[in-house]
């Protein structure tokens, strides 16, 4: 069992090194505060994993740390954010606010990022409409292809990922988060990091055989969900979260895993849907309660304890981590430490 | 080789059939271009295969002839469509025009669709926005529950697809439509009259078992793209195009192979993207043709003859069928006749 750390410590140890990396204070809450629910949520490829890589696209000038993201356009149900080059969370989060704040009024809105960074799990963003009483849709272009076109070999496609948040009334919300190939890359990360190999059917090496052990992970191609249909999505979700906002996509795309320097111009998307105004809300919480207990009351296949309704399994590792903590491998330890005593800010 | 019919024939066919059936001239004759498209394009398991299940379907009170469907919730960048019971190309009609003018001024709009009935593949509502310049994503709940929640046995979930449609310039316009379930029952119910087997992988039987027999289909479970990811996909994308509109969702689906008098209340729901509101709409023109070129010319896996963009292979066939004509099997030839003659219709 590796150590555990409380999600605040974590939230005041990010904030601290993004300060001392040249972050605004707020902008150093804001995106720690994200980075810890990643955390909480049992994202760990997403969470203080990602910390130093951050900080060294920073301090490499790849990143601006005083960014502010803004509305380049704008119509009354769809803006485009630019993202300004800083830490993806800032714009991801404007992009959220903005489609809250118009759907409320016109039914719903979509609002897209270009110019901005990885910026962590895809539910914290489309839980931003469902923690306002609305329906949230976010796709986002992944921050290094590691999928080629169905039949192709060369990585034109990251994991593209979808999530969805749908809220309830008594029971816990419905949110998917998913990449759109059987495995995230930063899944493949955290394997690598565990020393654990993958299972069958994550990768394929260049011959088309299976590829197990996370280490060669760069030697790989991942395989999408469903063959050449998680290609199509792959491939359609980031037309839509980097092609329609003059974001990466395709070649364009830097692997923000090997270069630090080079601009990213990330791309991300979200839909608010205001369910008001489609009748009555409490009727809709009402029929999705019915439904969720619909699901996990139904015939099992023998063997299977349990049915899950999305986001029941990042819900539960939530409540254990706010009790618990979050786990910290020892080697993420140790670059923390040497993280915080790069920037001489305080430990973790 | 089966027989062929040329496109026009078949829609002027299945007018006369729907107006025999007592549906208006110019309904009939809507809803008959759409499903000679759905021929055209190859998705045979939705155009004239179908048209003895929907007049089955009026004539026994199980759909309403003369629907009427009307918008009853609207905003400026909304709609809710009440399909009044009619043939569900009307209703699904109606909410793309009404998302495509909404979106015109306002960006993005979305409309969804309740009390409407199966409306064919999900592309042909996609492609409507496209058609428009912009971009179109279509949802439906599918007409009959052949999907279990992952790890259950009910069949609480349908093949619920996506459909998005994306312009480019000089290139073919990029058009993804796709099952949740790694094959869709269409496909099956095609397999089944063409005496065909099934590969494995698209059905399992009640013990988990790989189905092969197509005329078994009834005692089997289709199996999603990506495990829990397709089950999830089908999950949300049946809560955004039903259960937000007030429609049949889970145990409410009826199945509409199996049951003519029952109403289906099945849901759809369109988003309509302005171009233009995320900048100059040329440039993304150019971007789409520039992204399709690099993946089709790509690296590819030996053996593989040609990288395929999403739609270039339906947009083939339809190119193919509308000089070839649209084949029709010796048994569903025999079907038409007989509906022809028992309506005192026009044979095809």
């Amino acid at each position: 069992m590796p150590d555990t750390v409380a999600a605040a410590a974590l939230r005041r140890f990010m904030a601290g090194i993004f300060e001392a990396a040249g972050v605004p204070a707020a902008d150093a809450a804001q995106v720690a505060g994200l980075m810890a629910e990643a955390d909480l949520i049992g994202a760990d490829g997403h969470g203080v994993f990602r910390l130093a890589q951050y900080v060294r696209r920073i301090r490499a000038g790849g990143m601006n740390p005083r960014a502010v993201p803004h509305i380049v356009e704008e119509r009354p149900a769809s803006a485009l954010i630019d993202g300004d080059n800083g830490l993806g969370h800032l714009a991801t989060t404007l992009a959220a606010r903005t489609a809250i704040a118009k759907a409320k009024t016109q039914g719903v809105a979509w609002c897209g990022v270009r110019g901005g960074n990885h910026a962590g799990p895809a539910s914290l963003y489309a839980r931003m409409p469902m923690e306002e009483g609305m329906i949230g849709l976010y796709l986002a272009v992944g921050s290094a292809n590691h999928l080629p076109p169905w039949g192709g070999l060369e990585l034109l496609l990251s994991t593209n990922p979808i999530a969805v948040a749908v809220p309830a009334r008594h029971e816990p919300p419905i949110v998917l988060d998913m990449a759109t190939t059987v495995a995230a890359y930063g899944k493949v990360k955290v394997k690598a990091q565990r020393g654990e190999a993958m299972p069958e059917g994550w990768m394929i090496d260049r011959l088309g055989r299976a590829l197990t052990d996370p280490a060669r992970a760069n030697e790989g191609l991942l395989l999408p969900i469903g063959g050449y249909k998680g290609y199509g999505l792959a491939l359609i979700f980031g037309l839509l979260a980097g092609t329609l906002n003059g974001a990466a996509m395709g070649r364009d795309v830097v692997d923000f895993n090997a270069d630090d320097t080079s601009v990213t111009n990330t791309g991300q998307a979200i839909l608010a849907i205001d369910i008001a105004a489609f009748g009555d809300p409490e009727a809709f919480r009402d029929r999705i309660d019915a439904l969720a207990r619909e699901i996990r009351g139904s015939e099992r296949l023998p063997g299977v304890e349990r049915i899950f309704l999305p986001g029941e399994q990042s819900a539960a590792t939530r409540a254990r981590r706010a009790i618990e903590g979050v786990p910290i491998p020892p080697q993420l330890r140790a670059q923390l430490d040497a993280l915080a005593a790069e920037l001489g800010a305080p430990k973790l």
